[in-house]
């Protein structure tokens, strides 16, 4: 199914400036959401549908063609052309090669040269991002973040992800392979093992994945707890927690407490104005903010986190569209 | 006792040119180092001291004013003048204010406005730097890093500071209180109380005294070792290890391992070109490094992983002193 977003905001038609608009997109596991957004920041047309379970990388680049042209379409009628194109991608980018190098989630696009095809197909100057890289920007340019140049965006979803932005610019890294802050090393030897070969990795405790799993592991314990039923989803999870079960309450404690010590790693490593923590698990915050922050004032330099702000992301699902979208304005 | 070191490169009398050298000191807690050095690098002047055990601050004011008065007659000698000074300290610094925040072995300096002080004695701007700091400058510029452009040196010594450059310039963060990498977590409940508050820090595992606490830990469980005497010092497990002792090779195995999740932390997060691994401790290094590279491959993600280069440091206990006189260059 594909849901088209109304225009949430009108340009000025009467100035007759042709308003430089960009088409973004986020490819994420599940949800492919496309945009396209002007130098406000104002979303001009808005489609989000399912992620094709592509076998190519060309049915992929379909429906993104197909998405920018509607926008495309939509902005001619207000008088706005598409100045570039940037896409979120779930997995790690050659930025420069405009290039997936591995999308878990997407094995299709592994090694494809995504924004080159784009570029010819639209003809307009294509670049990659990777999705908690572009969350990042966007918590920067339209979100909790706004007038801050140091951050680290840590998002918390299906798993761990991570953006981080040092005055101002995002943090690339050599290889463009920076901010796994998912595969920090919270718990080393008697660590769970982690999808990414490791073990004790921040992701297999602060992820909706590490939360159903930690409530399995944990269940014998409480008996009385309504979660001994299957299915076990993180929404689950929550919504007992919020009714007070005992034993959703201790994962969402344990969550907080790593995630807790691996910020406090990158407090030391790194000291930033703000850490912005975002996707669909901070809305458990209230569960396990007590815990993270019990964490961090006991292990960060004092001087460190004496001004550092952490707080909840503002921008929601649509924090790596627009940071898409300032990325491709940008070029 | 105060050595002079000689003149280690004549400058080039013939030419007249009045060459410009800085400054630069590096105030260990044992020792005191201090030189002038030029833009080439090279060591004009060379005093190594032992740190005096200062009851107040204006008496390490007047050991560095001596010696930058002793550096400035031998350049004048030379047709060369003092340019700018620049000190590195053992602690936190408010790099912009020039003011120690807090050193723990020199805890007269806190809070003390050394650079100001050093300025208005000496008639030349001077700045101070964090010691680990400057040792990563140092050997970005004389050392194992020369061409890089992002490092990050680790030193090894009674602690575990770190040094971070991106792009070519030191990384503060906020409050000049980054690259705190002693205090990132290896062990997070488990572990070893550090003297920062936490628990589990890399300090407590891969530093000097960590060496000596941990073979005193395992020394039950070795019965045969040359080592159930006292005392222990670092440098005597060392040699004990070099002779094959199996507590003191366990010592190091577990060191490098811990030493390896922390640096697994710092490649996954910033994907540096290069790890410069610095200090005393460091002269183990055929003793840790399996163990340190092990973790490594099993922690660190591929591309990160890829083209980094993890080196020993170069400059011995000249990087800080070398690094000072970098920035103090820079001025």
């Amino acid at each position: 199914m594909r849901e088209y977003g109304k225009v949430i905001c009108e340009t000025d038609k009467k100035s007759g400036q042709n308003r430089r608009l960009v088409f973004a997109a986020d490819l994420g596991g599940t949800h492919l959401r496309a945009a396209t957004i002007d130098e406000l920041g104002r979303v001009h047309f808005h489609v989000k549908q399912k992620t094709p379970a592509a076998q190519s990388a060309d049915q992929i680049v379909g429906e993104l063609v197909r998405a920018a042209r509607d926008g495309e379409r939509q902005g001619a009628l207000e008088g706005c052309s598409i100045h570039a194109i940037c896409v979120a991608v779930p997995g790690s980018v050659n930025v420069s090669a405009g290039r997936v190098v591995k999308a878990p989630n997407l094995p299709c696009l592994d090694g494809f040269d995504l924004a080159e095809k784009l570029t010819k197909e639209l003809k307009r100057k294509s670049i990659l991002e990777n999705d908690a890289n572009a969350a990042a920007v966007g918590e920067m340019w339209q979100g909790a973040a706004r007038n801050c140049r140091t951050i680290i965006c840590v998002t918390l979803g299906t798993g761990v992800g991570g953006g981080i932005v040092l005055g101002g610019e995002l943090w690339h890294g050599v290889n463009d392979s920076a901010a796994e802050i998912g595969h920090m090393c919270v718990e080393p030897f008697a660590g769970v093992v982690c999808g990414c070969g490791s073990r004790g990795c921040l992701e297999v405790y602060a992820s909706g994945t590490a939360i159903v799993r930690m409530t399995r592991e944990a269940r014998p314990r409480y008996p009385k707890s309504v979660l001994q039923s299957e299915p076990l989803t993180a929404k689950r999870i929550y919504c007992a927690a919020v009714k007070g079960d005992q034993l959703a309450l201790e994962v969402f404690r344990r969550m907080g407490a790593y995630l807790g010590i691996g910020l406090s790693n990158l407090i030391n490593v790194l000291s930033p104005e703000m850490i912005v923590i975002a996707g669909g698990v901070v809305n458990a915050w209230e569960l396990f903010v007590k815990d993270m922050n019990q964490q961090i004032a006991e292990r960060s330099f004092p001087v460190a986190a004496a001004e550092l702000k952490i707080v909840r992301g503002e921008c929601g699902d649509d924090a790596g569209l627009l940071g898409a979208a300032k990325l491709a304005l940008a070029i």
